[in-house]
């Protein structure tokens, strides 16, 4: 066996504990019986020990120096092919990362995270910002030690943004987001000028079994296997690989708002399918190069099938009277043109997760401003109400009433993940950016959704985006695919068209 | 930390190890994808390697012999404690299983039972025993090969039966058996000189969401706690514990046939309270003490409750109305009588699984016997198919049409497992003799069943049979306990007093 199949060989037996932890990830949170709680976690961390074994036994790191990959080269000896240089650039990636952050660190962290959470669950419940900003403030510290580990010669929001989108910066994002801003709430302020559209219908009650046969209705439209996944129900949606041909989603159900399983289902499903359309080579099946690109890349994949694809009018004129039938009566008489509007219909309002289309990226950009803030001191902790309230009101015109539906309101700094927002709006962004390389391309993505033709948009996607994995950075990916680099401007145009038609300016 | 705690810490570790291929195992059977079998593969044998490393760790051997554990005194220093001296007994025979078989020999024996199972599948479908004698040669030769690894000076048989229920030998379970087949055939043949009772009514159709619905109704009054189990659907029932509070039991739906939902929940309910029960101490929670006595033992409280509480005159009495509601209009119209009789029709049948509890114990005794005289060599494989008939007639008067339905029908030989049958019918002689002993002991288990009171029941079983765990051999059990060695005769005065009733003489 040469060095890279050696390497290829851990890596893989990695893999292989962190999947049997996504399978008891998953069995945690859909059918576990509520006493298990404690072993469940004993087993967990067993698990997570063992994967970081695994992943930093030093025989990786040799097998990595003897292939050349070093972190100013990190693919190694320049004659290898393509997709194995790709791989070492991962491998040496991810390895420095696990191995520059101490073990005892790491736990030491996780004891904190732990307090922190409860502290955050706590202080939202209660309103009260004071009681969580010491844990907050630890947060930041421990944050910027992982930067200080990882590389200490540069800005430490950047190198946090870099584990979640590697080549991204602070500076980079901004130059986008800066603009993106003023394009949205220049459109927002569009849409306040119209009247509102009426959605009040889709408030009728719909039993959750008429939502769980639309769920299957639309697990098939989209293709998403099910000898390669299944759909069940938790308290928050989510995604999850057990294996590279296991991979699941979940759902809730509101009988008060069916579109949140519609709508969730949709995206989720989009997570699945790129999840289940990474394919780089045989040989790399069961490795590093085997997995996402970014979390930016993955939303825009659930992203662009929720909106782009199931919020368009031509996937509706083609689907609507099979719901109508399927959640009877609640959509009864109910005209395609009130249906679109209504599942469009753009509000300001506080909560991100429950935001629409065209302010959620300005809820993301909220979060990016002030969190390289507080990184880089310029902001401190004690100020961050009033600083969020603020920029609500400058970026989308309302002011939450109170700290736990303002700052409060998300749980990813009390888990200490600093840099994952921006992934939400990149995501939007690249999102319309494959939908316009579609077109450049010469397709009719639009009229293949109006045609029921989901699957050569999939094709497209898997060809594209999912095929290589992580074999390109995301910045490469974008080039490679679109021709250049990350560009708002697609997703600007294409709410502004949009919207016009929804709101009619 | 002293020795005996080190211990138990890294046996708590392998259990951790073994605990987490049982989330896998549960998962594969109820909810896995059917492609994610090839990877759920790799998974369960890497657990299976890591807990075999785990439980083989040159550590463990060398605790064991410093608390002055051997072969000869397995339970130490005299001076300690009863139950530390129990759980070194417990260690040491399992330490000395473990490792006293050889790896390579495991992992060639896994490759021939995997061969041996296809090829029996195979064999079963087509009726086809001689393409399957080889591989039953071979399943023998291994089982010889483990009894030799594990003690060359004894019987192989005898080597093999003390794997599954520590202390039996083939001469003693043989001197049980002898007496209780020529009772049970003595049975039969009074049952069958009698009219048969008419049992059709109970193939009306009967929904799987209204089995369902009984079978929610059957764990409530069984107190097994949903907090810490759940019932799901798989096409064979059984029962896995995944945690010291997560025990998990599956069953099936006919919906042509539904006592076999029925009676398998409370079976299987039956396994799941056991495990649920053990307790033999705090600091052995999480150690090979806290683990079933036997597979008797633990048949002993599957069948306990499923025949002798669950196919009783007087639960039928309580609960029959309840049933007749969920199970509307399967049972409209049928007496009490007529439902008690149909649940206990006595038919002498070719299928162990579906026989009936007079002629259970039958089917039992006949695999005893052959597996005794094929691994003895006083039966050749060739032979088998005649030998299997021979036996069919003289204990149940039947010879089934093809070996499809004869020698082939059980899974058990062809993946190797020698010297586990016997289990089953102990299963019920244990039961009935618990039974017996709690009326010793001044309760009236009937008459509680009858008032719906089985937390009774429970709590002596809890106390008496569950609570030890691996704590004292099923010998020393049952001495303990009830005060005498296994008797038959319990069983048979049950059998004879409950048909008599049934059938009238």
């Amino acid at each position: 066996m040469n060095k890279l199949e050696r390497l290829r060989e851990l890596d893989s037996e990695a893999r292989l504990v962190v999947s049997i932890g996504s399978v008891l990830g998953w069995d945690q949170e859909t059918y576990m019986p509520p006493a298990a709680i404690d072993e469940r976690a004993e087993q967990l961390s067993f698990l997570e020990a063992l994967a970081h074994d695994k992943q930093t036994v030093p025989e990786m790191g040799e097998l990595l120096d003897g292939l050349g990959s070093t972190a100013a080269n990190p693919g190694g000896d320049p004659s290898l092919p393509e997709l194995d240089r790709a791989y070492l650039r991962v491998m040496r990636r991810a390895y420095d990362q696990a191995t520059r952050i101490p073990t005892e660190f790491v736990a030491e962290m996780a004891r904190a995270v732990s307090l922190s959470q409860a502290a955050w669950a706590k202080a939202r419940e209660e309103d009260d910002f004071p009681s969580f900003a010491p844990h907050l403030q630890k947060m930041l510290d421990f944050n910027r030690k992982i930067a200080a580990f990882l590389d200490p010669a540069r800005k430490p929001y950047d190198v946090l943004l870099d584990r979640f989108e590697e080549g991204a910066t602070e500076a980079g994002i901004a130059a986008v987001f800066g603009a993106l801003r003023d394009d949205l709430v220049r459109l927002l302020d569009r849409i306040k000028g119209r009247p509102q559209v009426d959605d009040s219908f889709l408030h009728a009650h719909c039993p959750e079994a008429a939502q769980a046969r639309a769920g299957e209705y639309l697990m098939k439209i989209l293709s998403y296997d099910l000898e390669r996944g299944r759909l069940d129900k938790t308290a928050h949606p989510f995604t999850t690989t057990l294996g590279s041909s296991d991979v699941r989603i979940t759902t809730h159900y509101h009988e008060d708002f069916f579109p949140s399983s519609v709508f969730s289902t949709i995206h989720e499903a989009g997570h699945a399918l790129y999840e289940l359309g990474i394919d780089p080579a045989p040989e790399y099946r069961r490795t590093a190069l085997h997995e996402a690109c970014s979390m930016a890349v993955h939303e825009s994949q659930s992203r662009l099938w929720e909106n782009v694809v199931g919020r368009s009018l031509g996937f509706w004129k083609r689907h609507l009277p099979e719901f109508q039938r399927m959640l009877k009566p609640a959509l009864d008489g109910v005209s395609l043109d009130r249906y679109y509007k209504a599942i469009n219909k753009v509000e300001p309002s506080f909560i991100r997760t429950e935001a629409d289309e065209v302010t959620y990226s300005l809820h993301v950009i909220l979060r990016f401003e002030l969190e390289g803030e507080l990184l880089s001191g310029r902001l401190a902790v004690n100020d961050l109400p009033v600083a969020w309230n603020d920029r609500m009101r400058k970026f989308l015109g309302v002011v939450p009433p109170n700290d736990a539906k303002g700052c409060l309101q998300d749980i990813h700094w009390s888990m200490g993940a600093f840099g994952y927002f921006p992934s939400y709006a990149l995501g939007n962004l690249y999102g319309a950016q494959w939908w316009d390389a579609m077109k450049s391309g010469g397709m009719d993505p639009a009229a293949a959704v109006e045609r029921g033709d989901l699957g050569s948009i999939l094709s497209w996607l898997r060809a594209n985006v999912h095929k290589p994995g992580a074999a390109w950075r995301p910045d490469a990916l974008v080039e490679r695919v679109t021709g250049k680099p990350l560009d708002a401007s697609h997703f600007v145009r294409y709410l502004e068209e949009k919207y016009a038609g929804v709101y009619g300016f």
